[in-house]
């Protein structure tokens, strides 16, 4: 029956593609479609006052019938972050293993939908009909627990989507990635894989989760005076768990701060994927009772995110925890690109109140959870895919990744660098690049998804440069009189008690250009008014500052 | 006579403490005081549309007459930058080395100052006296030739003041850092150490200029089919030098972009601080005369600095350069902290265009100017000071400099980690704090010193985080009638043409609120109605959007 199949597969990423986050990706096969993961991503640092940004769902809008589900990965929020906004427009069910749902139960609750939302358990191994395809979960290795890669059966051959994936021989939960069955695949015959990058540019393999609780018993061992406070990600279940563990073998209790901690603490905890021993784990508020060195803190914050519990432990700002000499802090984390200044300033400001501070720099409290070169070469090895597409990453990861498959001798015709929206087609003919279909960023601004762009943008950009004029006039338009005004008020331009002179200027200035424009026009036009008060101010502001605020001339009309 | 002076010294950093740059240090012997290094610093991301940052001097201004000379350790901007902000206040002579003097030079001609500036040209071993102080330049090694220590002696010990350091033992220019001046005067005897922290918590040494000739030697016989494009730091003579040795010993054309590098290798080679081989430079006009793989580019932008010369090839921009893949670029840098996106972007352009890129995190193309914790031992036990103050360098790294001090044995009582406009002072009987004087930061935003502060910026940081809504209404105030509007101007805020309906609840929303308040009062009060408009607006929208613009109430009088 297989052998006969002559229908073409289609694989779209949505996201996730020359950026980091954001991961989604579409295949379908003739008229049934799946959706790989629905992430959200940050924003860019010029992206000024955006919340996040979700990939441009329209074209799944447009074909929500062919949809046959959405299968994740992980519950890390670049994997599932965006479901909530996937929901206001279809429902289809969404397939994912009990952490993974857990997590996203947790989230919707912060929404208000509609649909009630159809979340379907799997778990590694299972295999789910989607259609004419079927799409089998795959135990593998990564900085959150329960995360799995997916084998996507299609008529014409089989599809590996990688997920975000590392080796570890040595897990926490005691599960390694499940290498024979990605094996076993290999050896059916894997017609793509696509592999995420990265780490592409890192040479060897990402240490195990293991080395952080050598690391951490190295710590308490030498800290055995210290009250310990430990930030790392919240969705790190195995860190966590590690953290616990060696805590209570050394007699201490653990506290835990910062809401996200807490609830997936708890989410992990009700769905047996961390174990607590009895009257290990306290609250916050009876820290009190225990003296210092019987305490470790577990945290957010390890990124610096103001506002987080650790940012207000650093600034004194923290209701329950005050800090103090006889701390350390441990960052077990490594700052996200872009983030290092804000880590740096927590750094500086508790290293100011004396505490002392561990980080990844200084001993080995973080390993990655992504793949490195070596993992990445064994990933391809395994499943000798005939064709190859890098996906999760920025350009240059992306490339690295296709520069591991060439030295793993994929032949370089079948390797494909996609981008967002772009479509590759493949057939038993072969495979090629066929046309694409919308894709972008949609970016969220409070309730807002979607109504800030380009324009907004850059009006933000402009006024956080150089801060802006108003000039406001009425003018009687008949008579062509300046009834009141012109009323300058500036905001983030200069300090105006300092700067009146320059006021005055300006006032006088855009006196004289409206009373011109009022007497020289033939036709009195309110647009040529505005346009004229604004060029002249503009121009003045100018010479006189080298800055260009943003110069907004309302012109009443009585 | 020495023995019985009985004065004090007052030591007091003006910048370059819990922050990186804009160093400058004020010493006093009693009467005489003397400025060191007089840099800028570059703003952080919360001050927007900010250029640079420069040390607030009205102490200096206040006590000019005091002032026997600024005396700068090395042409660096964090060390000389605010030099001709400095001379807008007071015009003390200037000592510095050949090429310190040079760049400055360089420097001035963009500004148009009213007083010709006193530069004073020493070389390492000058002593100048200054005062009741005299001042010793000692040569020491650092990513920019002819940088010097300062000895300033006073009637009552020696303060050494290590500018930017390292031990480098196989420099280009052939001179070692001269350990035996500094040995003879720890011999002699010193009172305070004043030692710059920038790579303290960095373990070991850092690597010799010469590290990075060997993997030049390597990258240029690995790729003689390649056209090779640098990018490294203007200023660093040394590495420039290097770069154009390789180049002329593989047979290569050397053509240079980017204005700073052309400036600075101009004063460089002029000065004798740089040796080009007869024929070797060439106009970048001329590069097409020869083939792709004999030439090597010498370009600024090694930050990813947006229009500098690099980012313009990356994104097809250059002029004279065109990129394609069969070019090899390499960032002989290393990325600033708050610059790694910008260059990560670089990267991926490049990559894109099929162009080779090579960085420090692949290949040992940089090396740092800091003195690693072994060099700043080094320093310690060279001049073994009696007191220590660790400079230059956020918190973190002054106080990993205080806990080397401590691993040398100074007294814990004589380490003083200062802060900018603390003073320190010192006479016989000992070392202790003594108030403070004026110090901060003062914002440089276009021509304009001094005119934008926090009022300014945080309104710059309200209107970039959710724009802004400018509401305009003409009253008759005697009548209590609205003449006309309320008018909406939105900005930065929403698209307006997909929002007009919010948009017109806004001006309905208005409206009401100015009738209402016309209406209700007995007197007409112009400030209670803006207020009014502007929290029933305000209020409004977040209810709507969860978001809090500016909202900018104007209301005319007729």
């Amino acid at each position: 029956m297989q052998k006969k199949a002559n229908g073409k597969i289609r694989i779209i990423p949505l996201g996730g593609l020359n950026e980091v986050g954001k991961n989604m990706t579409v295949i379908e096969y003739e008229d049934d479609m799946i959706i790989v993961d629905c992430g959200l991503g940050f924003p860019d640092e010029d992206m000024l006052g955006v919340d996040l940004v979700i990939p441009d769902m329209s074209y799944l809008e447009k074909n929500k019938d062919r949809i046959k589900g959405v299968f994740l990965t992980h519950g890390h929020e670049d994997h599932i972050g965006a479901i909530p906004y996937l929901l206001r427009v279809i429902n289809p069910p969404i397939y994912g293993t009990k952490l993974t749902l857990g997590i996203i139960k947790n989230k919707l609750e912060e929404f208000k939908l509609e649909n009630k939302p159809n979340l379907c358990h799997v778990t590694a191994g299972s295999i789910i009909k989607a259609g004419a395809m079927t799409v089998e979960f795959i135990h593998v290795n990564h900085s959150i627990a329960d995360a799995c890669a997916l084998a996507i059966g299609t008529p014409i051959g089989t599809i590996v989507h990688t997920g975000d994936f590392k080796l570890d021989v040595t897990p926490i939960d005691g599960e390694m990635m499940n290498i024979t069955r990605l094996g076993e695949l290999g050896k059916k015959g894997v017609l793509m894989l696509l592999c995420e990058s990265t780490n592409a540019e890192r040479a060897g393999y990402t240490p195990s989760e293991k080395e952080v609780g050598k690391s951490l018993e190295y710590i308490f061992s030498t800290n055995r005076d210290k009250r310990i406070v430990i930030a790392t990600f919240s969705s790190n279940v195995h860190r966590v768990q590690q953290i616990i563990n060696v805590s209570a073998s050394h007699g201490r209790k653990v506290a835990i701060t910062g809401r996200s901690m807490l609830n997936i603490v708890g989410a992990a905890t009700e769905l047996g994927y961390m174990t607590v021993p009895d009257g290990v784990l306290i609250d916050i508020s009876e820290i009190k009772r225990y003296k210092p060195e019987e305490l470790t803190l577990i945290t957010t914050g390890s990124q610096g995110e103001p506002m987080s519990a650790l940012y207000r432990m650093a600034f004194s700002d923290h209701d329950k925890v005050k800090l103090c000499t006889s701390d350390l802090v441990v960052l077990s984390s490594s700052a996200i690109p872009g983030n290092e200044k804000l880590v740096g300033r927590i750094i500086n400001e508790l290293t100011k109140k004396g505490v002392s501070v561990l980080h990844d720099a200084v001993v080995a409290v973080h390993v990655s959870g992504h793949a490195c070169r070596e993992e990445i070469k064994l990933m391809q090895a395994l499943t000798k895919p005939k064709y190859f597409m890098p996906i999760h990453g920025e350009f240059r990861h992306m490339n690295a990744n296709r520069e591991i498959a060439l030295t793993m001798g994929i032949n370089p015709n079948h390797i494909f660098i996609s981008e967002i929206g772009k479509v590759l087609e493949i057939d038993r003919k072969g495979a090629r690049w066929a046309g694409s279909v919308p894709a972008g960023n949609v970016l969220v601004d409070g309730l807002g998804v979607g109504d800030v762009g380009n324009i907004v943008l850059r009006d933000r950009r402009h006024l956080a440069q150089d801060g802006l004029i108003v000039v406001v006039a009425t003018v009687d338009a008949e008579d062509r009189l300046l009834l009141s005004g012109p009323d300058i008020v500036s905001r983030g331009f200069v300090y105006v008690r300092e700067s009146e002179a320059l006021m005055e200027e300006v006032k006088a200035l855009a006196m004289d250009s409206i009373i011109n424009c009022l007497d020289s026009y033939d036709v009195y036009d309110r647009m040529q008014l505005k346009t004229r008060v604004k060029d002249e101010v503009s121009k003045f502001l100018y010479s006189k500052t080298k800055r260009k605020p943003m110069v907004l001339p309302v012109i009443m009309n009585v």
